[in-house]
């Protein structure tokens, strides 16, 4: 059901998307807009815009459609009227939920849950499942150091004015060129764009360096350890300095990939290094997968490619998996009702889409089809980066992960724009670098209608 | 279309409820689960259970459902081929927006936009409408500080590790027993219940009380009016105060009607003089409407009770609106792209029910009922209190969102149980009160059915 290439009327955006930008500007900021979709005709790999515009969509809604547009198993559902009313009445899930909700998330989250992990908390999105991954972390940590969960008469006052001990000092350590979410207590975590950031009040929480690695890994893995040691080091060194200010590090959150800081990448032995040191110090180890799970990186969660049998205390995810939420480890779970809450808790309508999704990853073997392009598509990388040294550099990826950097940010983003009027969509990310985000429907042969159109765009840069 | 009464078979939760609690149990901390349902036999008022127990809901959903369950005009929607592309491509809004978007937005949210705003931005819950909102009063705080929006190389460098000047040290004046969501920043503003906030880190913001009125208002209007002038003086206080603190209040946030605190009410000249005081200060006045929107206080927003030309410079809003998201003065929109953002910024499907639940509101002439029915329950309260004076007090309400108080909170949690097993799914607010959020569907018929259950209830007491 697929198209079988781009097909292009018009520069993009075309007349139609701007009239209508135009129109959207009255009400909102359209700084970001870069077309507007005909989504109905939109199919599989490719994205159609309103001026007929046929693209072969390689960012697919920043990382967040799982199998491509209008697959044929999630229209199904749609027709089936046994489905109608979860979507046409959305239940608080927390208070009220829905007969077959156990079985669903059964069948779909649980079927997949991490190694280690079997309780699942579903929110609506990325924000709301770290957010509340962060308060399980906390709510979790006060417990230990109180060695009870009774909470004095002193922490239940001071806790409705903000204050501490109600309110307790303990932080969360990031990475810088990590991105963790846009709300107040995720965006403490985020250190990706400074526009992210400027202006926003936030948390003195610490900052750890990310090993910055060169690529190919293979070639430079001596160099590579020692980067990836001094961030160790520097990582238990701000657990003790913010222990020492009263500002305990009650979690460490981490993407097994940085991606929205420029897909950086570490090897396993540093993801179970951080892991030792969470549990020497009593952090608990937050893997944020929102866009890195759903199988692109050849497996369901990046994680897995590190081999462990307890790999963190919380896994979150959202985008591909078209609900968010986190998976934890029992003892993680809050003690009490109503503390891990809010009126929706997800919606179950996504939870249906997501047992569809799942069945068509198992049924085409999309993991495979994904290690297999993955490989393509870096091998066209590194060729290409042969072949335009002063252009490309770093490519590097896992699956269809796959990044690369270019020259400079202006050439960056001139080449984004080239690539999307001959029919290729990408994305940005970092200062410099080009992300592939495909679907996990991206075949190798999509691989190659990318790769043929690429050249010719480096040709004339 | 709707059921022509309650028709209870077990006491609830019945025994597939519990059997199904326990299942769950094994996926989650289920001491907040009331009974599992049938969504698919539910109807207009009347919520069905898993034991085909059939309770008129006078809660729906905490205050979420606008007109009833399985509403015949949103099967209908569902049942349209075109609208299918809309559920199963859930687009990245704030870049690639579906056709017709604009025209979705102008027909649903602007045509009952506040007065004074024309912008809206969508969002995915109230939690972050909150969030988003108080960034963007940050970002125009700190632009006004300035005088310009370029920002130094210092606070380029500083927000990147989470500090001053990068990330000022501003804050939101909040109320005692308000409630504005449990995302770290939305939970700095709440302070409703020490189970909200326990553990979890927050700002030192400042907090000032919330009248505590006599009710009926106009039977108190003197002692009232009183106790409001002490509060206003206290948020002046606390302006100045934090000023000189150095964490000068960006931002006043509050609600028209106290809800998850108690169902506080206070009167429009509270109000507009609390708009005035912000206007004094230079802070942003935001409007949190996400309880409080959508028709239940017999107009579609409850700060349209003021009378004000020029309200808020912010109002909020989730729950009956379906999607979340905020209204905004001009000057309050976030100066460049990507400052507010995240992947799916709302949900087009949302907008869609929306555009057919105004329709329905419309036709039906719904905030008339409403005003009808709130009055008739508003009556009827009073009638039981004075009945019952040892048992029920302070009967108060604007439209159908009424309460009233139980004499002690174990007697307030008796009552709802006692209640529900005879058909009425009710909800409790703050310490001891009994909270309506009927949808805007619920009649005259439906509150005397209420009343004469209910007074049964309470004379067993
Ligand atoms: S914060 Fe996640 S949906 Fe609102």
């Amino acid at each position: 059901y697929d198209y079988d290439g781009p097909l292009m009327k018009t520069t993009v955006p075309g007349p139609r998307s701007q009239e209508l930008t135009k129109q959207l500007g009255d009400i909102q900021n359209v700084g970001a807009v870069n077309f507007f979709c005909n989504y109905e005709d939109s199919r599989g790999n490719y994205l159609v815009d309103v001026d007929g515009n046929r693209m072969l969509d390689i960012y697919t809604q920043i990382s967040s459609i799982p199998i491509g547009y209008n697959h044929p198993a999630l229209l199904k559902l749609m027709t089936n009227p046994n489905n109608l009313s979860t979507f046409v009445n959305r239940p608080a899930l927390g208070i009220l939920p829905p007969e077959n909700f156990p079985d669903k998330i059964t069948e779909s989250l649980l079927s997949i849950a991490p190694s280690g992990m079997t309780r699942v908390q579903t929110m609506a999105c990325g924000s709301c499942a770290n957010e509340n991954a962060f308060k399980s972390i906390f709510i979790w940590y006060r417990n230990k150091e109180r060695g009870h969960n009774t909470p004095s008469e002193e922490e239940l006052t001071t806790c409705m004015t903000n204050q501490a001990p109600g309110c307790p000092d303990l932080s969360i350590l990031s990475f810088m060129g990590g991105f963790h979410g846009r709300t107040l207590g995720c965006l403490a975590t985020t250190h990706s764009k400074v526009i992210h950031k400027l202006d926003v009040p936030s948390f003195d929480w610490p900052v750890a360096p990310f090993p910055r690695l060169k690529y190919p890994l293979e070639e430079f893995s001596r160099e590579n350890a020692q980067e990836e040691a001094r961030c160790l080091e520097e990582v238990e060194d701000l657990i003790v300095k913010w222990r020492q200010k009263g500002k305990p590090v009650a979690g460490i959150i981490i993407e097994p990939i940085q991606a929205e800081g420029g897909d950086n990448h570490a090897s396993p032995d540093f993801f179970r290094n951080l892991r030792n040191i969470s549990r020497k110090h009593g952090c608990a180890f937050h893997v944020d997968e929102v866009q890195t799970g759903g199988g692109c990186t050849g497996k369901f969660w990046a994680h897995e490619h590190w081999g462990m049998d307890d790999p963190a205390e919380i896994v979150s995810f959202s985008k591909k998996l078209l609900t968010g939420g986190y998976y934890q480890k029992d003892e993680l779970q809050a003690d009490k009702p109503y503390r891990i809450f809010n009126t929706w808790m997800g919606d179950p309508s996504k939870n249906l889409f997501l047992v569809e999704v799942l069945n068509v990853i198992r049924r085409e073997n999309l993991l495979e089809e994904v290690t297999r392009s993955g490989k393509a598509l870096l091998n066209g990388l590194y060729e290409l980066q042969a072949q335009y040294p002063g252009l490309l550099s770093r490519a590097r990826g896992q699956g269809t992960f796959c990044a690369i950097d270019v020259r400079d940010a202006a050439t960056r983003d001139r080449l984004l724009l080239q690539a999307r009027d001959k029919g290729m969509l990408l994305g940005g990310c970092g200062d410099q670098s080009i992300r592939f985000r495909p679907a996990l429907v991206f075949k190798e042969y999509h691989v190659h209608i990318f790769l043929n159109i690429f050249n010719d765009v480096l040709a004339q840069n």
